[in-house]
């Protein structure tokens, strides 16, 4: 991260100047977990291969195990005849070894006996006799079979670090006998809300002026998706002093802090003043180029990042998912960004949008492929729950044509 | 589901037949969950609004909550003045009314006071005088002011049912005190595998020709991806009557049943036997026009669907993806397909495909936008976890030329 300096205290960034300069160095710490609990956490390291697998060669097609060099020359017209010397059993060594002249019964997936070194498939062969078989086709050695160490060699990355593992990553580790991973640490993400109207999400009763805590829940489930562990902060009255505290109570168990700051440009003011106190460097950038979420704070107190949201539900989370989720996901050790569900879609109508500024769009997909904006306040959540996805208009452009094709960033 | 004769026992289907027509009625009872715990849960029905959100009018800026008439008519060169009456304070009932000639001092989200009817931004007044502010800009009634029941009204459908909740639901379902949702049960989904040369995934050390279940793993994970709740069902030796006891014994407490079969043409037809026992109306179809993934096997028997997948774990994975987990979403009460990560990329080389097959080829994505495909027998796993998704040659088509453009779907 680079060095704040007291002048940027109201420094206003560029999403992607946020994206590029806003990078943590801190990563949690390594933690080893059952392999059944390992999907979707993300190694530090990668995950070597123990010993070569499938650690035996083995037979891709129900046929006979063969030396190739028997089957060399035959046809349809002119067949070769092996005597069969026995059989081999699914899960068990080989007994009997294939010499010159001889055939083993072979299953798929068994293990090549001694002396074989390909597998003739069954289509191409007829047991003509009790005890001997006819071979029309050739196979060369190699033939029918997956090496010993065909799937990994030992020490061979199995699995890759700074990424998080995908189903088919656990079955590769399950193959390999590995059945339990060190994989980094959730990152715990610790969530405050602040304001005197906010009270908590399961108060069943509101009294006039007051609303529930409905941006808590809603980023704890965003830091949940980014591999975070949210770990709620409770809800802060607009008081410095109180907010200055409660930070600094959870600052040394905490690798990420967010705080859902109050709306009112004084509240905003007084989340600064109590972040800016919290730890060097301190303030990075207070304001995003960005719409909606312009009042966004990020700082860095003390290795941990802080990042201040805006008061508005819908504000909050744009900027959370464009900017608090890499952040998660950095700390928790990921390396590259996602792939998202995204499609192509044309805007439904002209869209105007300020040049120097990031326009994040919510908008319905329709059958039709036309995408179509959500209007609404930033005050309003239903905007996001009627959308499918959003669309963003680049700081350089001023505006997108009715028709224009867009990339609509899909929520899962 | 249509119907099947025994003639259907050995019945090969597409890909697109299978999706279109082997769609089970069963869908999972309801249970209740707390909010905390429901994200990617799927409520049955919608959730309806209890009370209109957000509950009161409120200012939607920093400014003084005016009557609009009051304002009609100033501009920068003839400002209104209007006497300051009170403040609002943030979450308690607003105590001073507004009446002609007034205005309130209102901060962002608060309670709008009794008679004021908009509120004029702090940019556009000035406190010229104390206890006096000068107006410069008129505003219309409801101008700066979301609606009492602006983000929802009492009977509106706030979440769809059929859906996966996202994070944004949850944070509306909050903000509406919806502290529970009722949701469809997780499809118990469980899972065998059969073969005598399967080992539990966590035996240390094997003996020659022994392979561990790398496959259950796996499918328990992208059981866990489609919403299901993975239940091991153990390993079966190769014996027809094992299989269809072990299934039999299950069957009652399953909503999926998932045979990793063996990769044998015996024991596919052990398992096609012990399936077509287990109940009505059986078989649906017994082969997929697909590659890798051709000895798939569908059944409905007694209402719960039987998903009997090839024995190699590259072939039971891309089935499973294409063909197991819209069945699990299904039943879990998903009404449509989730988006899912994908690219447009272009092929790095030709690609040959067989005309009434869709084949499924596993590829890299370069940086510079090449697919370029993961070759590789369907006995090895390390195929799919080099790549970095698939893509799909339909069925009609015989091939795909390098340069072609291609969509890749990306595993997340």
């Amino acid at each position: 991260m680079a060095e704040p300096t007291g002048r940027e205290f109201f420094t206003t960034r560029t999403v992607a100047e946020a994206l590029a300069g806003f990078r943590p160095r801190r990563r949690t710490a390594s933690e080893t977990v059952p392999l059944g609990d390992a999907l979707r956490r993300v190694p530090g390291e990668p995950v070597i291969a123990p010993h070569p697998l499938p650690g035996f060669a083995r037979s891709t097609v129900d046929g006979y195990a063969v030396r190739a060099a028997d089957t060399y020359g035959v046809s349809e017209g002119l067949p070769g005849y092996l005597t069969l010397a026995g059989a081999v059993l699914m899960g068990t060594e080989p007994t009997t070894a294939v010499t010159s002249g001889t055939a083993v019964v072979m299953p798929t997936g068994g293990a090549l006996p001694p002396g074989a070194d390909a597998v003739v498939m069954i289509e191409y062969t007829a047991e003509t006799m009790p005890g001997t078989i006819e071979v029309v086709r050739p196979v060369a050695p190699g033939e029918g079979v997956v090496r010993a160490d065909e799937d990994a060699k030992p020490g061979d990355a199995i699995i890759g670090g700074g990424r998080p593992l995908r189903p088919q990553d656990l079955g590769m580790l399950a193959a390999a006998g590995v059945t339990s991973v060190t994989v980094r640490k959730k990152p715990v993400v610790t969530i405050f809300s602040t304001g005197d109207e906010v009270v908590p999400a399961d108060t069943a009763e509101l009294k006039p002026g007051q609303v529930r805590d409905a941006t808590a829940t809603a980023l704890a489930a965003l830091t949940a998706d980014a591999g975070g562990e949210p770990v709620y902060g409770g809800i802060v009255p607009d008081d410095p002093g109180a907010l200055e505290k409660a930070l600094r109570d959870v600052l040394p168990a905490s690798d990420v802090l967010v705080i859902s700051a109050g709306s009112s440009v004084g509240v905003r003011d007084e989340t600064a003043t109590a972040v800016a106190r919290l730890g060097e460097p301190g303030i990075w950038c207070h304001g995003l180029a960005i719409k909606p979420g312009k009042p966004t704070l990020l700082a860095d107190c003390a290795g941990v990042p802080v990042i201040g949201l805006p008061g508005n539900p819908r504000s909050a989370l744009v900027v959370f998912r464009l900017i608090g989720m890499p952040v998660i996901r950095m700390v928790g050790g990921c390396e590259a960004a996602p792939p998202q569900p995204s499609t192509r879609a044309r805007l439904s109508r002209d869209l105007a949008s300020a040049a120097g500024r990031l326009d994040v769009v919510q908008v319905t997909v329709g059958e039709d492929g036309m995408a179509t904006p959500v209007f609404g306040l930033s005050a309003l959540l239903s905007v996001l729950t009627a959308a499918d996805g959003y669309i963003v208009i680049p700081d350089d452009a001023t505006g997108l044509a009715a028709g224009s094709e867009v990339d609509v960033i899909l929520y899962a």
